[in-house]
């Protein structure tokens, strides 16, 4: 009995820290990404319309970032206003409204993407490869608990291999088209060279 | 340089999941809270309201979902007009409004409460008691990176102490006050009982 209350207890704690890291990591990219002229859902918004298949509509957006569709268009206004992204009709499909990023938003994301990238090793710099590995172990399996939860009966394996596929093709883009892989942030060059 | 690559390429593929799945784990939540009549965020609210120090202001709801106070106030607004907050003045000192949940949220929040810890329990279903260890562990090492980014020169043990303890009251209280702990919902019985 004690051992079971000890593991309930775990398990909210589990869910109090994911809610909170979640928070924690958001006040760090917004905080990031504003110090570029960017919210992070803008960011995460133009990245998408960069790196994701051509045409990229609001709907294919919204699934990237995790929202709705009709919450992501009215974002999608205020950039148009703001002169960061452009509608246009779809030259095969003219019923397609494809969006396209402006050089305005161009000139915004490659120091915001630096930007990020330094951040996300920093914050990743105590943790060594095998930590990482196991992170990313625990992570796929509570991506997996969650669809299957929000898509019951459905084939979820082949929904993850799709979800792998567009984060490896925007992942090698990403690396293609001027991300730079710098061999090491400054600030925890030290203890990063450690663990590699 | 092949192993830093691939060192770089899970530092992403990390980033990305971790952003994945919140956004998963959030429609999830939207889901199964929408199903009791209530949005995520109103849910998070009315516990911080019901479970936290009293007196509760906006501020302290705002540092507990993470989010700016103004926005929380727009949503405390709302949940006014829907009946379920009341804003009151502080007995002991005049200055300061107190948030109260009405008897209407009392009883949304408790059947909420206990779809919520149903869920949480299936999705940590497939984790080893071991696993849920580690991933708290490194949920930590996150925690306590995000907030050094976001307080540099900071006493952060001090935060993380403060944040572990109103987890630790909060969790308390939770079971204190009604959240009940069923032996084990019904769905996950058989594989839980094996980590237990």
């Amino acid at each position: 009995m004690t051992v079971n209350l000890e593991s309930q207890n775990l398990i909210l704690k589990l869910w109090f820290l994911i809610h909170r890291d979640y928070a924690l990591l958001r006040s760090c990219e917004d905080q990031m990404y504003g110090e570029k002229g960017l919210t992070m859902e803008q960011y995460a918004t133009l990245v998408a319309i960069k790196y994701l298949n051509d045409p990229v509509r609001p709907t294919d957006v919204a699934r990237w970032i995790g929202r709705r569709t009709n919450s992501v268009s009215m974002m999608v206004d205020r950039m148009v206003k703001a002169g960061l992204v452009r509608r246009e009709r779809d030259r095969r499909d003219r019923r397609v409204v494809r969006l396209i990023i402006t050089s305005k938003a161009e000139n915004a994301l490659k120091p915001a993407t630096r930007a990020g990238w330094e951040f996300i090793q920093k914050i990743m710099s105590p943790l060594s490869d095998e930590d990482r590995q196991t992170f990313a172990r625990l992570l796929e399996t509570l991506r997996y608990q969650t669809m299957n939860y929000l898509n019951p009966g459905e084939d979820i394996e082949e929904m993850v291999r799709n979800d792998d596929k567009s984060h490896v093709n925007l992942r090698g883009r990403l690396v293609q088209r001027g991300l730079t892989f710098t061999p090491q942030a400054k600030h925890q060059g030290e203890k990063k060279r450690k663990t590699v």
